[in-house]
């Protein structure tokens, strides 16, 4: 019955096509065909996609190279609303979206609306910032035509779009990082044209969003091109997209591998270019033995969720636990082991990645050394993860980088430390990570110093006495971390400050009030603060 | 008697001991020994440099990587005196710093002083900056623990150091962009260790500033290995240091050639880092016509300065003035190459960089189409540079990419276009430049706003009547732009903001107020203004 009004409501909606949005022009000359797969039923889903040519994908590249040429220019007021109205636009999708988000994600319907509305959270966070304006980083230093031995020129400088960016879907994510998600939205609001390559798992959810971008653009007069969305079953598309010498920049958010083919590929071009590619991370928590002694069952209760959580297929999976041996940990593990098992098995995103986390698991659980304190066995439903406590000697972990690999979907290892010195090896050694989290009680915090160093410079977000699931959009936060967490550290995949790694620094010298961006103008019609001969200040010149 | 003075004086510098400084301890185990020449007078310099060895080479970053986890977390204050005492201890050289600059470069020594000059504004800069403290991008979201569906937590987040940094001396600025230059001056501001890769062209001049830095280290309590110079006689030091895994970035002035070769080394590392190199630039200038019409004459005067400015060896040299056919063009043509041959010819830097001179302005006039209107060929004395202007019509420039290549020295070409479409054209397919220049009359400016939005979107700053040599040394100013002007065009070389190279945002989440840093405490005990909530303030919490 279920099952039969699903497969209803997936066949109703008729307004896909399959086809790809090169700007505003539906288009599907391409004779590769593919379809989406609902995991929940383990069936394909019925709407046939084409994947864009060579020519389509030409096309969707040269009228983004043409848009930038306006979109560039155009105030910050008129991209808010564009943003605005991608929003608007979403919600119109109403319950079709939702419907076809599950039907290609396995994803829960509830699942499906908290990701819709971070998506329009990001994009009116966004908004916010351009009718702000501040974010240019307008600087002015005024001229001194009489200093010797030579004249000081009048400088301003502000930030400006990169160019057309490319943005990789996220298969975790089929909305806040995907067609209208996190890297599409920081582009945009910088004034670059984004060109979605859209991500096989969930193109129907991918055109339906799109075509909510294109209605918004045209709606708020924004030029052709600024968007297109191109289907793919495979990597040859992207691998075009990037190798295209009008393509300036590149989001991805996916696995180690693929970002760093992508990586790879564009800083081999004749003019290489950024990626900005969120990857793997095991998330390491660091239990302080106070803290074990002390509530040991109920973090393990929180951590039973916190792996399990969304069957385990969010970046920030804690799939590394780490303590000092003892009854504490003991109590952990025992506590954990139990919990976990209480939780019914959940469905993956797609078969594949339900193949890929059998395999990894497997490859984990085959490891010298590796000891299987929990692993789901029942029958589970087809594609539903079954999911895993795993312990290892400290000794052991730090001689096998095997067991430092990420196992994508609901599975930890906690690694058994014979000391702190031991620990804190075993910390200098991890590869970068997305984010670390430190259980202690607040009386012992301040006596690990070296540990919570060494912590600090292998992550990008530090989590004190919580857990690294969930990730608040807002300006203080970090998602990025040294590589494999991420290609480059500098940069955050989430939050406001996201957009810098769409824009650079552009400096104007002596140029005429008339001809200069309004952020720069004498008057500061924006009336933004800017960094006026090294003072913050919002005043006129 | 000038000479003999010279060389007196070169050889009266027994403080050279040719060794390198690893961390604070002179070191010489290498047996590759090269010394430094003297352009002027054409003979090699006396003192002998030992090449770092491997083991050296792993020293100084073993070193480096243990001094990072206590100057990552030092004091901006502290930070600040050290920048101060290394600017202190570089003018406490006193004049054998300048004579040995001069004996290594072929540079005037009033040009060395005003180096020197440059040199000790940007460690004062940085000082500056770190003393207010603000430059941390301290930002504040407070916690909402009865937030629904999720409880809000607190995030904070402030820029911290990447790690330890190489940096390579460039041949052009022994002072300004070397040893103790903008690169290292940014990566110590920002609390990352250095280990500058000296510059085999100026070696002495790079073990004397070393010692500065040194000095200023032990005086101001800094950890050993904070900095380290290392001496190289070729590519193998670098290549060694840019391949161990505990270096995090680079910093890099000089040519497209060795600058690539290093951003692909480090694209392919297995940790792949960011590096920041300032390549070639050929500057474009265009000139209007209404501009030319009225003032040829003079802005040519102009412009044969600016070629031949330091024997045309700034990245910022105008190599390709752009105009439309006129009589105005053809009087510009005609003044700068009578101005030109006026100059006096100068030294160049050493006798390699006068080889490639010669060889690079020889293929460029071996082009089919390229007209040599002046070449100055008069006996001049050896590595003395022969300044030259040559000309090339618009359709001959588009099709041959070789007359794009920038010819480092006093050379420029004018590309005579047949109208305005044709110049947009050619500035479209212009490869990224650091400076474009635009000469206009102002009532004519406004009427070519396709020329100037293509010349923007390809370079990093736009000079208005004025020359592009001469970079403004302030938070406002950018040096770099589209590749290969820069390796990552989101970056400036030159201003306070550079420190933004070397530097990751970093989050903590949830954190005890006593083990935050400074910059993020509920009770601002540095005073900054930090984003709280998304205002800006520098209230406490």
């Amino acid at each position: 019955m279920q099952i039969e009004e699903l497969v209803k409501r997936c066949r109703d909606i008729s307004m896909i096509t399959g086809k790809n949005y090169i700007g505003n022009k539906l288009s599907g000359e391409g004779t590769t065909i593919y379809k989406t797969f609902n995991p929940q039923l383990n069936i394909e889903n019925p709407v046939e996609f084409s994947e864009a040519t060579q020519q389509e994908i030409d096309q969707a590249v040269t009228l983004a190279n043409e848009a930038f040429k306006t979109f560039r220019t155009i105030s910050g007021v008129k991209k808010a609303a564009f943003l605005n109205a991608i929003a608007d636009e979403i919600l119109s999708l109403g319950d079709a979206l939702i419907q076809m988000y599950c039907s290609e994600s396995g994803l829960s319907e509830s699942r499906a609306e908290g990701e819709r509305a971070r998506t329009i959270w990001q994009l009116n966070s966004f908004s916010e910032l351009l009718k702000e304006g501040g974010w240019v980083e307008a600087s002015i230093d005024t001229a001194i035509p009489d200093r010797t031995p030579n004249p000081k020129p009048d400088l301003r400088k502000m930030l400006v779009p990169i160019g057309p960016v490319v943005v990789f879907g996220a298969s975790n994510f089929p909305l806040a990082y995907s067609t209208a998600g996190g890297d599409t939205a920081a582009a945009l609001a910088a004034g670059c044209p984004v060109i979605v390559k859209s991500h096989p798992m969930h193109s129907g959810t991918g055109e339906l969003v799109a075509s909510a971008v294109i209605r918004a653009a045209e709606r708020t007069g924004m030029p052709n091109g600024v968007f297109s969305n191109l289907n793919s079953s495979g990597i040859e598309v992207g691998v075009q997209l990037l190798k295209h010498p009008s393509i300036k920049a590149v989001g991805f958010t996916g696995s180690i591998k693929g970002g760093r083919a992508l990586f790879d590929l564009a800083s081999k071009r004749p003019e290489p270019i950024p990626v900005f590619a969120e990857m793997g991370s095991i998330n390491p928590v660091v239990l302080l033995p106070q803290a074990l002694e002390e509530r040991a069952e109920s973090l393990a209760k929180t951590y039973a969720n916190s792996v399990t959580l969304g069957t385990g297929q969010f970046c920030t999976n804690p799939g590394l636990i780490l303590g000092i041996k003892g009854s504490g940990l003991d109590n952990f593990i025992h506590t954990l082991s139990e919990e976990i098992l209480k939780i019914e098995p959940s469905c993956m995103l797609h078969p594949s990645i339900k193949g890929a986390y059998d395999r990894n698991k497997e490859v984990a659980i085959q490891q010298d050394g590796l000891k299987v304190m929990a692993n789901h066995e029942d029958e589970a439903q087809v594609n539903y993860a079954q999911q895993a406590v795993t312990t290892v000697e400290g000794a052991v972990f730090l001689e096998n980088p095997t067991l430092h690999q990420e196992v994508f979907g609901p599975f930890t290892m906690v690694v058994q430390c014979d000391n702190v010195a031991q620990l804190e090896m075993l910390i200098l050694k991890l590869e970068g990570q997305l984010t670390g989290t430190l259980i202690a009680e607040d009386e012992e915090a301040t006596k690990y110093p070296q540990i919570i160093s060494a912590l600090q410079n292998r992550v990008g977000r530090l989590i004190y006495n919580g857990v690294p699931t969930g990730v608040e959009v807002c300006p203080s936060m970090v998602h990025g971390g040294p590589y494999p967490a991420s290609t480059d550290s500098r940069f955050t995949a989430v939050g406001v400050n996201s957009i810098k790694r769409w824009v650079r620094p552009f400096c104007f010298q002596n140029w005429p009030d008339q001809l200069l961006p309004d952020a720069l103008k004498n008057d500061n019609p924006l009336n933004i603060t800017r960094l006026i001969n090294n003072i913050q200040t919002n005043r006129k010149l």
